[in-house]
């Protein structure tokens, strides 16, 4: 019963028939009819304008949407624990050119508008200092919590009065939503660029990039060519993000997830590190008693010496997570 | 009935196959059974060790495996026409952190001892000018011609003589072995390292750098990782991979499209910009004629105003290479 | 007899003078009163409103103003003699983050309106190749030609047209100014950002870089800084920039340079490679004649296998500048 | 009375006199004759092989020492106050082309064993985090503290452990030398690299760096050139670099630096933030005290809420510092 990562994941049925259904020919690149319907499906999902772009990976969404607010003497104030800043190798040394990561403090790998404001006080000393030019969030964050609106409100009030550029890392954009159980739109907030996630929600292997300030597609674009990241026959990665499109299949399958995580967390009551949210908990737990959940058939990574991290994903069984939840309960 | 690139082929079934095979639970990124099988596959294949890893485009495998070689301040000496210097939107600028790629001459895209030498021969300056640290030759060559093992063999003298390092992009290695009907190893002649292409021969979305110089791969694995192309599900890549290998498959799909563009070779006759050897050929046509064909139903890229461009691949039905044959051979 | 570089001149007395002047306390980096002043120094030199930074070399200044109009994935038109292509090390892919540089021909290391469309015309392939997104001209060329007035005007026409960043490298600007016998603002034409240099022409370690889009200016500190070009005791710099243009110093010394070399040209008659205009000459000439003249106590370098490089500056003595001549048409 | 910088502290004769002395006909860049005494110079002074190469700036200096030791993907321990990571506006991550600081603790501006094994622990979660390939120390630090053999040699053995490089920024490493007492091979302890600063210490525009692994020389060249840090002009960099080692100079200034801190701190007594051992003090002052004293006439940044900083340097008047140590007890 495995509860690792929602990177392992099978791939949902109905993007196994997208991709099928796109092996006939077309046009390479991303000049398919498959890619070339992105745009318009995620102005409509949003509500404003976008352009949508197909990378293969979130790190790469990430840097790339992040490439076009940040230039290479500038920074990106982002969360100490963002993935960002701890789990992508200096990615965004290399794509933003050597431009720095300004790291905020916050509760629950949530930055706040003091701790934003709080880095944006440190630079005082003219050109001897990076510049702040973005600031990025992660909507749910690397604890497993949702921004609300009105938070996402503040931020966007102090973004705007600082110009910065506004980017949200949605690697579980859609656990969020289903969270939050508002449009996606709300829960995106006024953001300039979102990384929409899809490999940990059912994908095989496709995010897409969302430009609201649709000008800046031709430069990612470019951008994407040259990291090599245009894919030759990318109607397969297009295929995947339209069929998560479909009748909300990515909001079914972040539910279904995030249903598995509450029953989890109905076992571990007052040993959650932080409120369950959606599909990631964070469990306190003795080295003894994380032997005995593995002796009993759960893998799970350890977190740090006083808690595990558990992640359900949208084809969890709701019977091992019921069964997880017990377990801990009984520890 | 499409002519236009190998890059708009189908997915073989074989493929399909093997990667909804691997669509059962697994651990993340490369560390899975099947992405931890590529070592040695190469190594047999090959007959001498090497580290295989996936990478999702051609463009990230050339400039991955070149990273290996080159730092920031050096040079890659390559074809004029090479796909690192012409389509690949400064791809080697950014992977290699601004090093220059140094110019070559040679008859059908194909770099000689002396074309290499003469770049060197250009070198004079000291501090003041880039000095060349690699070598990049691409089997087949942009025109579809394959370097013969006594070509590689004089130009690896030449780069063992001046200490660089010898890349080939193998975006069509396979049409190449095909054609040489020698051994892989015959074919890439004493490379450190070559990007073994899939994607144009009935691959979806994989391509395998083969370093010959192991002592490289965890620098590799670094930059992938930064380069947002260490993919969470990577068995889908190397699935794909390991399903070419079996039983010769890639060979195979190689054969078939090379056998394709034999029989359109024989209708442009006298036409031929250079011998058929590969699945891509150059045939000089004049306007009317391309708008002719064109009527007929065939499709397929100028390449400049005296020639077009015609690519078949492993799935090209051979009626209608004949059929393009004969519709040329009537103009 | 030296006639090697007119990097090897002295340093002018009276940018001696200006530096011990400056030797009082005063606030660092480019804070101080000297600093200070030159932006409106080089606006009432050039007549328009301009930016000027101090840097302590020409390739720093030629990088830092083509950064302000590049982008990491744009490409930089230049002649294919350019100092930025053939003698800085790949300084502009360093300080370009990989954007490339995209060679024109042109008769004397000029390039012309044809020869910059003919690079623009072979940009077809959309994000598979390089945007075009800047021009740089040397004033005068690596032959030691100065451009026109009309042909600055007609080439401002093809940039502006295509949206490109115009660039001047002046390392030499001073001596193209003194041949055209025009104004510095005929002679720059219409450029974006001119490399105004110093060094070659009397100074120690300092050039200006002029940006006329005085927007940039913010951008180029930043980017000073960030490359370790910031010198905390920049009045020396600004000192000998200033003393250059105080009772048009740099004029005068460009001026005795060039009637040195007229002096040589003379002599050097039909061997002459291109007309003399600046300090810079290439006169062609036999190993066993370049032997004799070294045998004479002339020291040069050799350009190519059928000429040699000779150039004078400011300090060159006349007489041993007629002599040279004399020595060369007595061969 | 200016205690704001020893940037700000004039040229010294003896290096006017040097300059001066330079100011005769030699060969460009670094090929002069005094530009090839330097390793013979240092490598005397310091009792081992080294190469010297002169830059204008202690962060061209700093980060070109650094880029012999570390690669694109790695990462380079400092202290969290360190002038690489506060100063320098992201020049590391230029010059390193995206390579990250990992930051470390310590009392004083100091790092520990402890706190940079603390940083190296933290790297746990392979190709996903930046590996470590150097620490990089600051002799005195910026606090103005003084690293003791004893905590080189501790330090020292924890980079030989893990394969780290050893990098001194030494801006004023002669102040700590003349601090110490001991000799500058003691003071340096077993880094593979210095910079060496005389700008603080009565020069105008010249570092060295200094590389004990000599191997690196060549390649420091052509990252120096390409950075635009080799000046054609050189032999006023080399004259300035041998004037301050001539008859030790350097620790002549420096302790006359030292010694007017001293008086300084006398007066400071208890409020001194940290031991005074160099030439910078930090001293606990209110706003209105501060007012007070510059209201008397003397000069300083605020450096937080709760000190300032005064900063001495070769040519600092001992009255005046005797003046502002009164007035500071007067307090």
């Amino acid at each position: 019963m495995q509860f690792l990562s929602d990177n392992a994941a099978p791939v949902h049925p109905r993007l196994w028939d997208a991709m099928r259904a796109a092996d006939a020919p077309d046009t390479p690149y991303d000049t398919d009819a498959l890619s070339r319907e992105l745009d318009a499906r995620f102005t409509a999902l949003f509500g404003r304008e976008c352009a949508a772009l197909w990378v293969a990976t979130g790190t790469a969404a990430n840097c790339l949407a992040l490439a076009t607010m940040v230039e290479p003497h500038g920074g990106v104030i982002c969360h100490a624990e963002a993935h960002i800043e701890m789990d992508e190798c200096g990615a965004p040394g290399f794509y933003l050119h050597g431009a720095k990561l300004l790291l905020a403090d916050g509760e629950g790998a949530k930055v706040t508008p003091e701790s934003v404001a709080a880095v944006l006080a440190g630079i005082t000393r003219g050109v001897h200092q990076v510049p702040a030019q973005a600031l990025s969030i992660t909507q749910a964050s690397e604890s497993g919590l949702a921004y609300r609106p009105a938070e996402l409100a503040a931020l966007a009030a102090l973004t705007r009065q600082h110009r910065l550029g506004l980017h949200m890392d949605g690697a579980r954009f859609a656990n969020a939503v289903a969270f939050l159980g508002c449009s996606p739109a709300a829960a995106a907030g006024p953001v300039d660029a979102l990384s929409f996630g899809c490999v940990k929600n059912g994908g095989m292997g496709a995010e897409a990039v969302l430009l609201f300030d649709v000008e800046q597609a031709q430069r990612l674009r470019y951008r994407r060519k040259r990291a090599g990241h245009l894919q030759s026959k990318g109607r397969f990665l297009a295929a995947q993000i339209l069929a998560m499109l479909d009748d909300d299949l990515w909001l079914d399958n972040a539910r279904a997830a995030n249903s598995a995580a509450a029953l989890v967390a109905e076992g571990a009551g007052e040993r959650l590190v932080h409120p369950q949210e959606i599909n990631e908990l964070f469990v306190a737990m003795t080295a003894p008693e994380r032997a005995a959940l593995r002796e009993q058939g759960f893998s799970f990574y350890d977190w740090d010496d006083a808690s595990v991290r558990l992640v359900t994903h949208w084809a969890t069984d709701l019977d091992d997570a019921r069964a997880l939840g017990t377990a801990i309960a009984r520890l």
